[in-house]
Protein backbone atom coordinates (compact mmCIF):
# COMPACT_ATOMS: atom_id res chain seq x y z
CA UNK A 1 0.00 0.00 0.00
CA UNK A 2 1.13 3.46 -0.55
CA UNK A 3 2.53 5.73 2.41
CA UNK A 4 1.51 8.93 3.55
CA UNK A 5 4.41 11.28 4.02
CA UNK A 6 5.01 14.07 6.24
CA UNK A 7 8.09 16.29 5.72
CA UNK A 8 8.24 19.39 7.34
CA UNK A 9 10.43 22.41 8.75
CA UNK A 10 9.45 23.00 12.83
CA UNK A 11 10.79 25.39 15.40
CA UNK A 12 12.42 23.95 18.07
CA UNK A 13 8.89 25.05 20.26
CA UNK A 14 6.32 23.56 17.45
CA UNK A 15 5.52 26.41 14.77
CA UNK A 16 5.70 25.50 11.34
CA UNK A 17 4.98 29.11 10.31
CA UNK A 18 4.69 32.79 11.64
CA UNK A 19 0.79 34.07 13.08
CA UNK A 20 0.79 36.14 9.12
CA UNK A 21 2.14 32.45 7.67
CA UNK A 22 5.66 33.81 6.77
CA UNK A 23 8.49 31.80 6.65
CA UNK A 24 11.25 34.20 6.66
CA UNK A 25 13.31 32.64 9.56
CA UNK A 26 13.50 29.28 7.12
CA UNK A 27 15.83 31.65 4.75
CA UNK A 28 18.70 31.22 6.91
CA UNK A 29 18.22 27.31 6.33
CA UNK A 30 18.07 27.83 2.06
CA UNK A 31 20.74 30.24 1.99
CA UNK A 32 23.09 27.08 3.28
CA UNK A 33 23.12 25.82 0.39
CA UNK A 34 21.50 22.44 1.20
CA UNK A 35 18.61 20.55 0.19
CA UNK A 36 18.07 18.08 3.37
CA UNK A 37 16.93 15.04 1.45
CA UNK A 38 14.27 17.25 -0.13
CA UNK A 39 14.70 16.26 -3.50
CA UNK A 40 15.52 13.02 -2.91
CA UNK A 41 12.16 12.31 -0.59
CA UNK A 42 10.16 13.88 -3.82
CA UNK A 43 11.62 11.30 -5.71
CA UNK A 44 9.87 8.81 -3.98
CA UNK A 45 6.27 10.49 -4.26
CA UNK A 46 3.83 10.93 -7.22
CA UNK A 47 1.39 12.57 -5.49
CA UNK A 48 0.76 15.40 -3.14
CA UNK A 49 -2.34 17.02 -1.01
CA UNK A 50 -2.35 19.97 0.30
CA UNK A 51 -4.50 22.65 1.76
CA UNK A 52 -5.67 25.35 -0.58
CA UNK A 53 -4.41 28.16 1.84
CA UNK A 54 -1.30 26.89 2.43
CA UNK A 55 -1.86 26.45 -2.05
CA UNK A 56 -2.36 30.11 -2.64
CA UNK A 57 0.60 31.19 -0.23
CA UNK A 58 3.46 28.60 -2.04
CA UNK A 59 1.86 29.86 -5.51
CA UNK A 60 2.21 33.91 -4.45
CA UNK A 61 5.39 33.63 -3.36
CA UNK A 62 6.98 31.10 -5.93
CA UNK A 63 4.36 32.27 -9.11
CA UNK A 64 3.55 28.88 -9.96
CA UNK A 65 1.70 26.27 -8.77
CA UNK A 66 3.82 24.07 -6.71
CA UNK A 67 4.74 20.30 -7.37
CA UNK A 68 4.63 20.57 -11.23
CA UNK A 69 4.47 17.44 -12.96
CA UNK A 70 2.83 15.46 -9.80
CA UNK A 71 -1.05 14.85 -9.21
CA UNK A 72 -1.63 17.05 -6.53
CA UNK A 73 -4.84 17.19 -4.55
CA UNK A 74 -5.71 21.13 -3.20
CA UNK A 75 -8.22 20.47 -0.34
CA UNK A 76 -10.45 23.07 -0.33
CA UNK A 77 -14.10 24.29 0.45
CA UNK A 78 -14.75 26.78 -2.47
CA UNK A 79 -15.55 25.18 -6.31
CA UNK A 80 -12.46 25.77 -8.39
CA UNK A 81 -11.51 24.47 -11.94
CA UNK A 82 -8.49 22.26 -12.38
CA UNK A 83 -5.30 23.82 -13.37
CA UNK A 84 -2.83 21.83 -14.80
CA UNK A 85 -2.06 19.05 -12.77
CA UNK A 86 -3.53 20.42 -9.96
CA UNK A 87 -6.68 18.86 -8.96
CA UNK A 88 -9.22 20.98 -6.07
CA UNK A 89 -10.97 18.77 -3.51
CA UNK A 90 -14.25 19.53 -1.99
CA UNK A 91 -15.35 16.62 -0.52
CA UNK A 92 -14.38 13.48 1.64
CA UNK A 93 -10.67 14.82 2.29
CA UNK A 94 -10.47 11.81 4.43
CA UNK A 95 -12.42 9.20 2.12
CA UNK A 96 -10.37 10.41 -1.02
CA UNK A 97 -6.55 9.68 1.30
CA UNK A 98 -8.05 6.51 1.95
CA UNK A 99 -8.45 5.90 -2.25
CA UNK A 100 -5.34 7.42 -2.55
CA UNK A 101 -3.30 4.86 -0.76
CA UNK A 102 -5.03 1.77 -2.16
CA UNK A 103 -4.31 2.64 -5.63
CA UNK A 104 -1.18 1.68 -7.24
CA UNK A 105 1.74 4.12 -7.35
CA UNK A 106 4.36 5.94 -5.33
CA UNK A 107 4.40 7.54 -2.19
CA UNK A 108 1.84 10.33 -1.34
CA UNK A 109 3.14 13.75 -0.06
CA UNK A 110 0.96 15.86 2.11
CA UNK A 111 2.13 19.19 2.19
CA UNK A 112 0.80 21.01 4.69
CA UNK A 113 -0.64 23.19 6.31
CA UNK A 114 -1.51 22.67 10.07
CA UNK A 115 -4.91 22.11 9.77
CA UNK A 116 -4.97 18.52 6.99
CA UNK A 117 -1.92 17.62 8.79
CA UNK A 118 -4.14 17.68 12.28
CA UNK A 119 -7.09 15.53 10.21
CA UNK A 120 -4.67 12.95 8.82
CA UNK A 121 -3.14 12.55 12.36
CA UNK A 122 -6.46 12.43 13.87
CA UNK A 123 -7.21 9.59 11.33
CA UNK A 124 -3.98 7.91 11.80
CA UNK A 125 -3.28 8.32 8.29
CA UNK A 126 0.15 9.34 8.28
CA UNK A 127 2.63 6.14 7.74
CA UNK A 128 5.96 8.55 7.95
CA UNK A 129 6.87 11.41 9.19
CA UNK A 130 9.92 13.73 8.66
CA UNK A 131 10.59 16.87 11.09
CA UNK A 132 13.32 18.79 10.26
CA UNK A 133 13.93 20.98 14.19
CA UNK A 134 14.89 24.43 13.27
CA UNK A 135 17.40 25.92 15.84
CA UNK A 136 15.20 28.86 16.43
CA UNK A 137 12.38 29.60 19.10
CA UNK A 138 10.05 31.53 17.81
CA UNK A 139 7.76 32.42 20.33
CA UNK A 140 4.46 32.27 18.55
CA UNK A 141 2.59 30.96 15.08
CA UNK A 142 0.95 28.35 13.99
CA UNK A 143 1.91 25.20 15.54
CA UNK A 144 2.49 21.79 14.16
CA UNK A 145 0.71 20.14 16.97
CA UNK A 146 -1.87 22.01 17.81
CA UNK A 147 -3.25 19.28 20.37
CA UNK A 148 -6.32 16.98 20.27
CA UNK A 149 -4.69 14.15 17.98
CA UNK A 150 -4.68 10.86 19.28
CA UNK A 151 -1.79 9.40 21.25
CA UNK A 152 0.84 7.73 18.98
CA UNK A 153 3.83 6.04 19.13
CA UNK A 154 6.58 6.86 16.88
CA UNK A 155 9.16 4.49 15.82
CA UNK A 156 12.29 6.76 14.99
CA UNK A 157 14.22 5.67 11.96
CA UNK A 158 16.64 8.28 11.78
CA UNK A 159 18.53 11.33 12.25
CA UNK A 160 20.58 14.03 9.78
CA UNK A 161 22.14 17.03 11.19
CA UNK A 162 23.39 20.03 9.16
CA UNK A 163 25.83 22.36 9.43
CA UNK A 164 23.48 25.19 9.22
CA UNK A 165 21.86 23.29 12.63
CA UNK A 166 19.10 21.44 11.28
CA UNK A 167 18.14 18.20 12.98
CA UNK A 168 16.15 15.96 10.65
CA UNK A 169 14.09 13.01 12.69
CA UNK A 170 12.39 10.49 10.69
CA UNK A 171 9.81 9.03 12.17
CA UNK A 172 7.46 6.04 11.45
CA UNK A 173 3.95 6.06 13.27
CA UNK A 174 2.82 2.56 14.80
CA UNK B 1 29.87 32.90 34.71
CA UNK B 2 28.09 29.67 35.11
CA UNK B 3 25.68 28.97 32.92
CA UNK B 4 22.00 28.04 33.52
CA UNK B 5 20.82 24.54 32.04
CA UNK B 6 17.39 22.59 31.24
CA UNK B 7 17.90 19.14 30.42
CA UNK B 8 14.22 18.20 29.61
CA UNK B 9 11.86 15.23 28.11
CA UNK B 10 9.56 16.39 25.79
CA UNK B 11 7.01 14.53 23.18
CA UNK B 12 7.55 15.31 19.84
CA UNK B 13 4.58 17.70 20.08
CA UNK B 14 5.67 19.49 22.61
CA UNK B 15 4.40 18.13 25.98
CA UNK B 16 6.57 17.49 29.27
CA UNK B 17 4.02 16.26 31.07
CA UNK B 18 0.27 15.29 30.79
CA UNK B 19 -2.68 17.19 31.77
CA UNK B 20 -3.18 15.67 35.45
CA UNK B 21 1.22 15.88 35.63
CA UNK B 22 1.51 12.14 34.75
CA UNK B 23 5.09 11.04 33.14
CA UNK B 24 4.00 7.32 32.31
CA UNK B 25 4.47 7.79 28.91
CA UNK B 26 8.18 8.23 30.67
CA UNK B 27 8.27 4.70 32.15
CA UNK B 28 9.51 3.02 27.97
CA UNK B 29 12.31 5.47 27.87
CA UNK B 30 13.41 4.45 31.87
CA UNK B 31 12.92 0.51 30.97
CA UNK B 32 15.79 0.72 28.44
CA UNK B 33 18.41 0.84 31.32
CA UNK B 34 19.78 4.27 30.11
CA UNK B 35 20.03 7.11 31.89
CA UNK B 36 20.69 9.03 28.44
CA UNK B 37 23.80 11.28 29.68
CA UNK B 38 21.59 12.48 32.69
CA UNK B 39 24.25 11.84 35.76
CA UNK B 40 26.91 13.17 33.30
CA UNK B 41 25.07 16.50 33.16
CA UNK B 42 24.35 16.34 36.66
CA UNK B 43 28.13 15.83 37.79
CA UNK B 44 28.86 19.46 36.14
CA UNK B 45 25.74 21.24 38.45
CA UNK B 46 25.84 22.09 42.29
CA UNK B 47 22.82 24.04 42.06
CA UNK B 48 18.93 23.39 41.16
CA UNK B 49 16.31 25.86 40.65
CA UNK B 50 12.87 24.26 40.42
CA UNK B 51 9.30 25.24 40.65
CA UNK B 52 7.53 24.19 44.04
CA UNK B 53 4.62 22.14 42.06
CA UNK B 54 7.29 20.32 40.39
CA UNK B 55 9.34 19.56 43.06
CA UNK B 56 6.29 18.33 45.23
CA UNK B 57 5.74 15.92 42.46
CA UNK B 58 9.15 14.33 42.30
CA UNK B 59 9.55 14.01 46.15
CA UNK B 60 5.63 12.44 46.10
CA UNK B 61 6.63 9.69 43.54
CA UNK B 62 9.71 9.31 45.10
CA UNK B 63 8.85 9.54 48.75
CA UNK B 64 11.88 12.29 49.03
CA UNK B 65 13.31 15.95 48.18
CA UNK B 66 14.97 15.61 44.50
CA UNK B 67 18.50 16.53 44.06
CA UNK B 68 20.03 15.48 47.58
CA UNK B 69 23.08 17.22 48.46
CA UNK B 70 22.59 19.84 45.49
CA UNK B 71 21.56 23.47 46.98
CA UNK B 72 18.06 23.34 45.47
CA UNK B 73 16.11 26.79 45.18
CA UNK B 74 12.46 25.90 45.15
CA UNK B 75 9.97 28.96 43.76
CA UNK B 76 7.22 29.05 45.51
CA UNK B 77 4.62 31.51 46.23
CA UNK B 78 4.07 30.22 49.52
CA UNK B 79 6.09 30.50 52.82
CA UNK B 80 7.61 27.07 54.00
CA UNK B 81 10.99 26.45 55.81
CA UNK B 82 14.07 24.89 54.30
CA UNK B 83 14.41 21.14 54.65
CA UNK B 84 17.86 20.06 54.26
CA UNK B 85 19.60 21.37 51.22
CA UNK B 86 16.11 23.01 50.18
CA UNK B 87 15.75 26.61 50.04
CA UNK B 88 11.92 27.97 49.49
CA UNK B 89 12.31 30.78 47.84
CA UNK B 90 9.34 33.52 47.23
CA UNK B 91 10.39 36.62 46.40
CA UNK B 92 12.29 37.67 43.18
CA UNK B 93 12.64 34.50 41.44
CA UNK B 94 14.83 36.03 38.28
CA UNK B 95 17.40 38.21 40.45
CA UNK B 96 17.86 35.26 42.02
CA UNK B 97 19.31 33.78 39.23
CA UNK B 98 20.40 36.21 38.00
CA UNK B 99 22.90 36.87 41.69
CA UNK B 100 23.54 32.38 41.27
CA UNK B 101 25.09 33.32 37.86
CA UNK B 102 27.60 35.49 38.92
CA UNK B 103 28.32 33.23 41.97
CA UNK B 104 31.44 30.74 42.00
CA UNK B 105 31.03 27.42 41.56
CA UNK B 106 29.65 24.52 38.82
CA UNK B 107 26.09 25.13 36.76
CA UNK B 108 22.88 25.97 37.40
CA UNK B 109 20.23 23.11 36.58
CA UNK B 110 16.64 24.20 36.15
CA UNK B 111 14.72 20.89 36.44
CA UNK B 112 10.70 22.59 35.65
CA UNK B 113 8.22 23.20 35.40
CA UNK B 114 7.29 24.59 32.37
CA UNK B 115 6.14 27.95 34.43
CA UNK B 116 9.59 28.44 35.68
CA UNK B 117 11.33 27.69 32.26
CA UNK B 118 9.25 29.76 30.45
CA UNK B 119 10.22 32.76 32.90
CA UNK B 120 13.77 32.12 32.84
CA UNK B 121 13.52 31.78 28.91
CA UNK B 122 11.40 34.82 28.46
CA UNK B 123 14.38 36.90 30.50
CA UNK B 124 16.97 35.04 28.40
CA UNK B 125 18.18 33.46 31.49
CA UNK B 126 19.01 30.05 29.80
CA UNK B 127 22.12 29.15 28.75
CA UNK B 128 21.88 25.54 27.33
CA UNK B 129 19.36 23.39 26.69
CA UNK B 130 19.33 20.00 26.72
CA UNK B 131 16.07 18.44 24.68
CA UNK B 132 14.82 14.33 24.85
CA UNK B 133 12.59 14.06 22.49
CA UNK B 134 10.16 11.37 23.50
CA UNK B 135 9.14 9.17 20.07
CA UNK B 136 5.05 9.41 21.08
CA UNK B 137 2.91 12.02 20.48
CA UNK B 138 0.29 12.45 23.35
CA UNK B 139 -2.14 14.91 21.78
CA UNK B 140 -2.59 16.73 25.08
CA UNK B 141 -0.79 18.06 28.59
CA UNK B 142 1.25 20.65 29.26
CA UNK B 143 3.52 22.35 27.20
CA UNK B 144 7.07 23.09 27.16
CA UNK B 145 7.03 26.12 25.05
CA UNK B 146 3.55 27.68 25.49
CA UNK B 147 4.11 30.47 23.85
CA UNK B 148 5.05 34.28 23.91
CA UNK B 149 8.81 33.98 24.87
CA UNK B 150 10.76 36.28 22.55
CA UNK B 151 12.53 34.74 19.29
CA UNK B 152 16.00 33.13 19.60
CA UNK B 153 18.54 31.65 17.66
CA UNK B 154 20.22 28.17 18.74
CA UNK B 155 23.69 26.99 18.33
CA UNK B 156 23.13 23.18 17.69
CA UNK B 157 26.01 21.91 19.90
CA UNK B 158 25.42 18.21 18.96
CA UNK B 159 22.53 15.24 18.68
CA UNK B 160 22.49 11.73 19.99
CA UNK B 161 20.31 8.73 19.15
CA UNK B 162 19.47 5.93 21.79
CA UNK B 163 17.66 2.56 20.89
CA UNK B 164 14.78 3.43 22.82
CA UNK B 165 13.76 6.16 19.65
CA UNK B 166 14.68 8.89 22.26
CA UNK B 167 16.77 11.89 20.52
CA UNK B 168 18.44 13.95 22.45
CA UNK B 169 19.51 17.72 21.00
CA UNK B 170 21.44 19.83 23.02
CA UNK B 171 21.67 23.42 22.44
CA UNK B 172 23.49 27.06 22.85
CA UNK B 173 20.84 29.90 23.16
CA UNK B 174 22.19 32.74 21.16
Amino acid sequence: MRKVLIYIAMSLDGYIARKDHRLDWLDEMHAAGEDYGYEDFMSGVDTVIMGRKTFDKVKEITGEPPHKGLTTYVITSQNRDPEGDVIFYKEGFIDLVQTLKNLEGKDIYCDGGANIIHQLLSNRLVDEMIVNVIPITLGSGIRLFSGGTPEQHLELVETRNFDSGLVQIHYRMN
